[in-house]
Order: structure tokens, then C-alpha cells, then sequence
């Protein structure tokens, strides 16, 4: 049984607020417990069934609780969580710099969560390990963005920041997304530097605009006005990094 | 003020049964009301607020009336809705064929709506008019996929139908993504096909695996395991689309 403390606590994890406060964050799902246990993160808690506990990967120092697939249901978020689900310490917002040979993602204000995590997963399938986020883009420790992202948040590294003031320190081409660009089939990407996606409303905002050094267009063939920003940022992969590898 | 019935009317169309039953759907939002007025959808009633009305498209037969932000807010499904709503006459399941020059999407239990709106939308930007759909994919009607096809469900069409009976009578290539396919960067896809899209979880269901014809892959340079469904739904459209333009 779950005290109600502990109820109470875990879903107080559900707001930003709180997740700042206790430096604690909810990872929901069996696959994503099984991959928040094999990676750096430091896990607090793992409550899971005692199907999911049978097969769970070493859980370190983390307290290990086995709950009923109801109670799970009841303490997530979604209803489709019924084997596991664990607290895990947040990490520091550390800088992040973009590599001699490396490309990375910058995020102008990505509101939907849905949109980060997937975001998130493109990033990783594409090797991109770094993403800096304008401080209005959505929190990443929010659990629909942890779920969207089947894990990568272990993997991709995402540093909060004013991006008018990190694009220009950053030291390397920035790429984004505009009608009047070159096409992204035949752009140069060379070997380094910062992919900038904007805002699902708005795209790249009017201030950040004047720091994309090389304008890029996905060509159109039919009549959608535009693409929604995580299927734009994936082309956008796609493209840099068929060129990379050839 | 609207009446208590017309309210009723327009929040039961929230339920697919009601739907079907009424033979209508709800669209919401300026720009999607926008689009289905410029569309060949029969549109009934048109709610706006005046700003809206001032600058909306002719309405035809439907009938108009003028509401509140605040009215909107509270019968739509969607806290940012403040402009327009709409009730249009659902179209018939008419079937589709593959032209000699085509491509079309087919979808295997794409069950998240917010993912087959996605792909309405970057059909739509790629020029793909055609989506057949299995009979457990999400409602095309459901406001949410309306909401994220950003008017491009005025311009593809959607057939739902068992896919293990039409893909055989299309006549046809069907691509399909798996594992171990040839990469996609360098397959050719020639004149006509069908792409389809496996469900988010499970992927393409062993029953239409064999009917694939041609296994693409999309190269993998990173960790994740796979890519979200809309996702690897643009990166083949993308590469299917420059070859045709080459």
C-alpha cells in the first residue's frame, strides 16, 4: 500500500512548481522506467508491478516498491500507465556548447509538450545530443514531454536559456527554417553547427531572426500552408544528416 | 444567445456515435473555419465572433451567427478556440484508387489523433491527396485531428476501409518501413505507390507485413529506437517527393 503522503507527493510532481522545489521529476511507463534505470539519472523511487519488477533492469540505490497495476493507473498521469512508474532527481540546467564537429537543435519557445518529446526523440535518432530551449519553450521534466520522448530525455541533453543572448556566443552557423530559404535538399550544412526551430504559431521569432546566418525552406509539392515544428526539425535531420555520413 | 438545444447539439458531435448519427462534425478555430469555408464541404451554421465574421469567407447557405469569445470558449473542445466554430456535413467513405501517376498513404491503426491530423498535414504539404485508412484508425471527424491537420482536411481525402482486403486490389508497390529495408535515402520509388504507416506502437501488423512489396529504412545515426509515426511518415515522404521532382 501507498501511503497517502507518497500519493500526494508524486502527483504534486505533475505541476513545474513542485518538480522545482523538490528537484524531483516522474518518469511513467515501462519502457521509459527501464531506460531512466539505465542511464546517468539518479532514481529515488520505482513503484512497479510485480510482472515489471521481475524484469526490470538494477535499480542502484533507488527504493523499490511493488504496487498493483491499479494503483498505477491511479497515480500516473495516463491511463494506458499500468507497470511502472518511478521519481528521478532532475538535472542541473547546465550550458551546453556546440562541438568542433557537432550539430544541435535550439528551441524558440516549443509550447506543446507533445511536440518537445518528439522533438526530443527525432534529436536522438539523429545522434544531435544537445538542445537549447528558450526559457518560454515547454519544461522537458513535464510528463507528457518525458513519455513523447520513449526515452531520449536520457539521452539528449537540454539546457534552458535566453537564446538572443547564447545564438551569438554559440561561434557557429545558424540554420533555420524560412519560405525563402535555400532548399534543404541541396543546402551545405558543413560539420558544424545550431539547427534554430521555431514557435508552432509564429516560427522564428522577429528577434532571434537576424542570427540565422543560413536561411533553409523544405520544399513544397502540395497546398498545407506549413508543417507542424517537430515534422520540420525531422526533415530538417534527415537531410543533415544523409549529408554528414555521405 | 445560442439555445440549449443547439449547445447540446454541437458538444454531443464531440462523440463519434453522434457523428455518425447526425451526419455532422464540429470544426474549430479561425483558420480551420477559414479553410472549410474556401473548401467543398457543405457547411450548416457558422458561429463567429464579430471580428471573425468581418473578415470570414463567403458562408454560402450555412447559416451565421454572431457569438462571444466567451460563448466559443465554452462549446468548444479547446481552451484557445476564441474566433469560430463550425458544423459541417460529414463526407461519404468513398473509395479511392491510386492514379498512374500517384502516391497515396495508407494507415495501419493510426490510433492518436493528434499523429493522423499530423499526417493529414504533411500528406498535404507533399502533395499526396489520398489517405487510406483501416477501420481502427482515429475518426478523421475528431475534433483534435481536424485541429492538427490545420485545414489540410479540407484537401485529403480519407477512406477507411480493411486494408488486408484493398491493398491487393490496388495494383500497386506498397512501401513500408521496417528495420531492415533499403535505406530510403536511395530507394527508388518509381511512379505510383502506396506508403504504409505502421501503428505507434506496434508497427506494421504481421498480417499486411506481407504485403509490403518494398521494405524502406530510415537510417539511424543516434540512439532512439524508432521514430514517431508522423515523423518517419515526412522523412519518406520527403525523399519520395525529390526523387519525383528530380
Amino acid at each position: 500500500m501507498l501511503s497517502k503522503a507518497r500519493i500526494k507527493f508524486i502527483k504534486s510532481l505533475q505541476l513545474k512548481k513542485y518538480r522545482k522545489q523538490e528537484q524531483c521529476f516522474v518518469v511513467q511507463g515501462a519502457k521509459s522506467v527501464q531506460e531512466l534505470l539505465r542511464s546517468d539519472f539518479e532514481t529515488l523511487t520505482v513503484l512497479g508491478t510485480a510482472e515489471f519488477l521481475a524484469t526490470c533492469p538494477p535499480a542502484g540505490k533507488a527504493e523499490v516498491l511493488e504496487v498493483t497495476a491499479r494503483a498505477l493507473e491511479e497515480l500516473g498521469e495516463f491511463q494506458t500507465n499500468d507497470a511502472a512508474l518511478a521519481v528521478a532527481r532532475l538535472k542541473p540546467n547546465q550550458p551546453l556548447t556546440v562541438g568542433a564537429t557537432e550539430f544541435a537543435l535550439a528551441l524558440d519557445d516549443i509550447r506543446d509538450p507533445g511536440n518537445l518529446g518528439t522533438i526530443l526523440r527525432t534529436a536522438d535518432w539523429y545522434g544531435i545530443r544537445k538542445v537549447i530551449a528558450s526559457s518560454e519553450t515547454a519544461d522537458v521534466y513535464n510528463a507528457k514531454v518525458i513519455s513523447a520522448t520513449m526515452g531520449s530525455f536520457t539521452r539528449v541533453q537540454v539546457y534552458y536559456t535566453d537564446l538572443e543572448t547564447y545564438l551569438p556566443t554559440a561561434g557557429c552557423p545558424v540554420f533555420g527554417a524560412f519560405l525563402n530559404g535555400a532548399n534543404v535538399h541541396t543546402t551545405a550544412f558543413g560539420a558544424r553547427g545550431i539547427v534554430l526551430i521555431g514557435n508552432e504559431s509564429r516560427g522564428i521569432s522577429a528577434t532571434l531572426a537576424p542570427q540565422v546566418t543560413h536561411k533553409v525552406t523544405i520544399p513544397r509539392y502540395g497546398q498545407a500552408e506549413s508543417l507542424n515544428a517537430a515534422i520540420a526539425t525531422a526533415i530538417i535531420c534527415d537531410n543533415l544528416a544523409r549529408q554528414k555520413s555521405e
